[in-house]
């Protein structure tokens, strides 16, 4: 029993380091990494109880998958795990302008796009929990993950708990028409749906900037809120980030952050997991706030995952902060 | 046109430092490896020209693979390559005794293993070509590749090329009798074959001595020349290592090297790389003695190619070695 | 709830990689250790459920401490922690002969050190438990680290807890006939004893080789069980390993193991978390087969910990082993 | 038979990781270097053939050079080597504004520095090409090194093979007097010739701006393209780069790349392969294009070559770039 | 006998590379740090003679201590050692904006804060000395360390020896209230006072601007000069510094550097080595701007000591600098 | 002053990491390296004072040297410095078997190689001294070194200094026939002989076993002492290692070492330091145990130079050693 349920794919990514291209790297760093488990993995970071949703080959690398869940505080319990299959691979460079960094994915036929709706005790998962966090990548991963996805968003609404949403469309795995027809119905109703201006106009084709994109949302698909997220790219090294909240009952704006940036990937999933742990324990604002500190903070760390405390967190977001060394 | 042909598949391999588990590591060193692609580049790197025939992804895995060949003096000009495919990919962990070394396949659905015979030029491979090297891993692979390993050994044959067929079994490819069943043909009328006692044993059930093995595979299967290897593991550190040649005429032995093991990946196909260079540019006894040394020397470094040059080669097949500094 | 409960401490230790001494090191690689810490980790490693209780600083090592125990499966909710306390620290140089490894030991007013009785509800630790592993540093440490044991000692018979001792003689940390005085009563009554024939004769004053100390600490000092392990070391890399366990009933002898040793530390830890593991599940015979091969597996991997599943070690204790590569 | 000839001397460059000066350093990075090595290697990257000739010593580092050449898709069957010779060597510290970036050379008595004309068989090195290109460096390292550039240079004229020049001016090899009395004869005639403004006016001692010192270099040396780059180094990790193409027909500018720079060096040997490249496919408006893409790359990985493939400097020289993660 | 006279605590540093947090960390790089030792180091550095003073644990790593004094040229024969003590360490996490520099401390008990007075042979120590240098650390970590900087100034004082004083506040040591109470005798009547805005009005409680706390502290305190630093952290990555010198004569202002900061750690120190350097060698103005030169090039290079030749520091503090590669 | 005086080069050794080849590597790890310059630091290390007297560069190579003398506790300012110099440099390929360790030198035209008797002031660098140390290297490197050490030995002699000589053959530098003609009369009349069988027997053309050949070099060449050293290598990481020390009074044999070789290189020094050192504190047995000892030491660790301290030398000499973990 956890307050937050995931469910999703963690694939092992493996980088050169220092900028090198993949051709001319003779070794590689492990990163583990997905949306949803790095959602649930930063909720439990900061204090929250969460549960992992996702299935595994049972082999060393699933094996070092479900260990590091259970690092971070993740219950792995109702992940399960296979012989003969395999974990889905990426590849990462590292850009630096005018490259971008680049992502290759090797992530066809894993064990959890193998999954299907039977293998995992619904009820039982989401039996006392407040949230369930999902992703587009989930669906868009093979006709069975799709399946399960509905089969745990139906036993979420089942169990009362809240939903929340996130499109991180991925061109590599479906086309924008796809995730369209797709991700409409998973939307609808949801309590939370996190998404870019960009989202909203390419996937679901909702133009107006983001006030009307978000009364559209909460219109016409019965959002609940709507919580847009802002990067301005100025370099690979130089982010600025900032979030906003759209309720029926007004907007609020996070601080806007001037990032020092040594990996993005994951920074958007800090966000949802911070402004989820907000929202249980504080109002929208400070959740909002809180978020947005958690994903600056993430930007500052390799690897996804985020590893600033809870007090450092609410003293940056609630606090004004400083670069001079604490000595 | 090239000496020496070979057709295989190249694996990416992955290993954590330090003998650690994959479990425990945080990054992996790169290795490329294949059987047959190990046996064109040490070929090779002793000063003859060898062709390796393959197919990659058009990807950045795929090109570092092309661009090694090419180092290593490969012509890789008749590996095609295609986009929407992936690598075959391996995770090794280096064993110490009483843990052997351990490998992860996640070579299933790989570029090469969906190569079909139409997608080769094979008259023009084979021009003016002396020796075609084939291990059964090749035909285990897939429907498909067995067909381009039969592709091959027919236009090989049609070119007048001789064949050197080592079995190669790896039990998390197929049974010892698919095994049995597919390499029977293919070893029939081979001018050269290389096994150990062991895979004479289980996989061609054929029982007896080296010699009596030897005898039966001459004579039944018709091979020119068996070559077998023998490997004491002593520790991981420590083997002893010889191979011995049957001919029709009679018998040669190389020395016994006793060798500390840096890597012994690559070991074997060293050793067949080195006697393939020898026949063409000696006699059977010296280029037996040629391919030990430069098996042996293969040990004593990391990865699976051989940097031994032929003059060290020489120097240690034909004088006597020493391990005071040269300085 | 769990079946192993562990008390003491654990410690971050420091090593320079490459056999370099710490003089002329610039980086250090981190490990924690402890031994109650390590039985407790190689115990959940093997399938078993088990709890460590400890006391932590509140700082990023503490937690850094308590994100390990989880990794490895063991409940460190019961691990408290407080602000403005130090971590115990050792740095390791290993050794090459005729060199011996040494430990420079840096862990003076350890928060663990500085635990009192009061701090842990000990019926709620002890509730369900079956056993409760304890070693003699854990009362070396400091006059209230041996009130916490004795405080431990006393809830586990309390509930019916069968108490398993290894003395695990530090002379860094008190004297002989110190640890004497202190250990003899602890010892008395416990299930298990693990020990060495060194160490019944200059700490406990046993002479007579194994077979007559055991019966004396069955006779005299109530113990149910007593292990001895036997290490020989040929050189840092090879030591010849065996135990023996001695009861009432019999005498059982495990498998003499030729260890090419990776990293030696935290061996007999591992010994001891495979034999309860092995009492819980089998037999004593086999319990002692188990230990001695999670043992020697732990030697062949960097690191306190101990990376072997439960299946390799059971194919390593019941079934013959070889070093051939697994592929 | 390769479209590009290119002559000079290849050298080893050893580089301490991590900013650290060479006095504080433990291990250092390989890297090999040198301008018209690069030119080569670039233009095969992107498809197009070359040769590179050159003098190495018969040791491993010879060796390695001669290896990574033909990784690079170089023709490396011209380079010719000599036993007891020595590589040239260089160290760099990798500056820190307001340290520059500093180059410490070893190459006295090189190999290349020994090379004599009649080493090479310069018509069949040039029959079929369609570019020589030569740096100042050549003739700058030794007078056998000048009469090795002028024997190419002659045989280059008389197999009608157009000319490209860099003075590529280094205070540590010739005085700029020296410097100028040398290239202005082998800069006459040449198709194009690469320069900088700093560098017309202190070597060539050509005042005036681009354009006024571009007309001058074509009408009073004949030059066919004068090519200027620009790079404002405001810090060493951004630096804005452009160049600008003066022909007799007129001006054509690159778009302004602001870099982030990870390594720098090579950075002008990539435009000149691009260039090179483009000139032989494209027109003189998208050769500059794709030569200021490739070099933009190049700044964004470590070593002096180039990794980027010609799919993506088309897409940066000839579409709109963006930062955000490709996925 | 040595120009300059320092006394102080040296600690172990040990920081995750690659910006990681601790928590993630598996290797640590070590540092050596200390105010004192910093400027001891950095003036012997540019070719000054110097006597580190202080008390070291008898282990490997008290002795790679004294090994790194000597190596930079420090007189490290008034260093005492004993046995059965330890080392200061800390532990540093470096920051990216909005996360800042982070420094956890683990420095009780340590063999120099259990100096005593009577440990060192004062008079011999200042025989011939022109400077002595104390930062408010010294007295701020005990009692005895505090006697220890008392009998230090006085000596110093009898023996002639210009004072110059750092407050150097470390709220992990003590109050404001205690380190002003402290700190202002100790400062009263030194030649030198190293300062900022802002502990002039924290620690000190002297309001007004730069020039007003200089003349407040020549007035009232008799100091002799008033050095402020000032450091404006636009990010991690990017500071702007610069510093001023107020004596009775007038101001003198240094350059302002825009560096890019590769390690601020030992910044000011190395300017203070700077400037007491060249006060010896040249006049106050010159000395400013040596000392901010060499704090300048310190930021530019990994761990706490300035690796920067006199040669080069004179060039950027007289000459004008550039980023151009010097080749 | 200093007890020991030596003479001679120090060049930078650079090897790849992990038994790599060079052809394989892209890091290079550095070392100090000379025979000379090992045995002044060794001798220090163990609380000799020593004067290492050699030239070097003026570039940060040779400020490098320079400064890990000083490190080393060796006396470093005689050494002269010049610009427009190079060090000597070597590259190193650490071997296995049945490959040898191999060094490729690049040493000619050194600072040191082209220093004259006139750059150093003799009498003053003697003054006070007891051992003057050469090695057959340094007149093997040029006439003018050659110079340099007659210069060397005659300003000992005339200081009544003892002399002790270590032939050090290297068939890189010189003929075994111009070893011989030019080391004979340096030989002459030596207090001490560092030699073996093989060198007395190739080199200096005597025949007989040790004895035999130390009571020749005693009689005809007037050699105080003979100090013979054995190794056999069983493999790159397994030596037995012996010396026996020959006098006109008799024989003394020291312990044979089981060494597990970290690095080999240095080892031989290492003994010289520690016999200089016994000679001048003990006695001749006690200093044959002593370098023995040192000399084992040294084989443990990486570099040319050995960390180990008197103490634990000692320890080692004159007790029994114990690979147990001392803790």
């Amino acid at each position: 029993m956890a307050d937050l349920v995931t469910l999703g794919e963690v694939m092992i990514g493996l980088s050169p380091p220092n900028r090198q291209r993949l051709e001319q790297a003779r070794s590689l760093q492990i990163r583990l990494a997905g949306g949803e488990y790095n959602v649930a993995a930063g909720f439990s970071r900061l204090g929250g109880s969460s549960i992992f949703v996702s299935r595994l080959p049972q082999n060393p690398l699933g094996r070092m998958t479900a260990l590091k869940c259970r690092e971070h505080g993740v219950d792995a319990s109702r992940i399960v795990s296979s012989p003969d299959e395999r974990m889905g691979l990426f590849f990462i460079e590292h850009g630096a302008a005018p490259r971008a960094t680049s992502v290759l994915y090797d992530r066809r036929s894993s064990a959890f796009s193998r999954a299907r709706p039977g293998d995992f005790d619904w009820p039982a998962i989401f039996h006392g929990a407040r949230w369930f966090h999902l992703t587009g990548i989930t669906p868009a991963l093979s006709e069975s993950a799709k399946q399960c996805a509905w089969a745990a968003l139906n036993a979420a609404r089942e169990a009362g708990v809240s939903i929340s949403i996130d499109i991180n469309y991925r061109a590599a795995l479906w086309s924008k028409v796809d995730a369209r027809r797709c991700m409409t119905p998973m939307i609808e109703g949801a309590e939370l749906f996190f998404t870019s201006l960009d989202e909203t106009r390419s996937i679901l084709r909702i133009d107006g900037d983001e006030e009307e994109a978000a009364e559209r949302l909460m219109d016409s698909l019965s959002v609940g809120m709507v919580l847009f997220t802002r990067r301005e790219t100025h370099s690979s090294q130089r982010h600025i980030w900032s979030a906003c909240a759209y309720t029926r009952e007004g907007v609020h704006r996070s601080r806007e952050y001037d990032l020092e940036v040594v990996d993005r990937i994951g920074g958007g999933d800090a966000f949802i997991a911070g402004f989820l742990f907000g929202q249980l324990n504080y109002d929208a604002p400070r959740a909002l706030d809180l978020g947005a500190a958690f994903c600056a903070l993430k930007h500052t760390t390799p690897g996804d995952l985020n590893w600033a405390t809870l007090e450092e967190t609410q003293r940056l977001a609630f606090e004004s902060g400083s670069l001079r060394i604490d000595r």
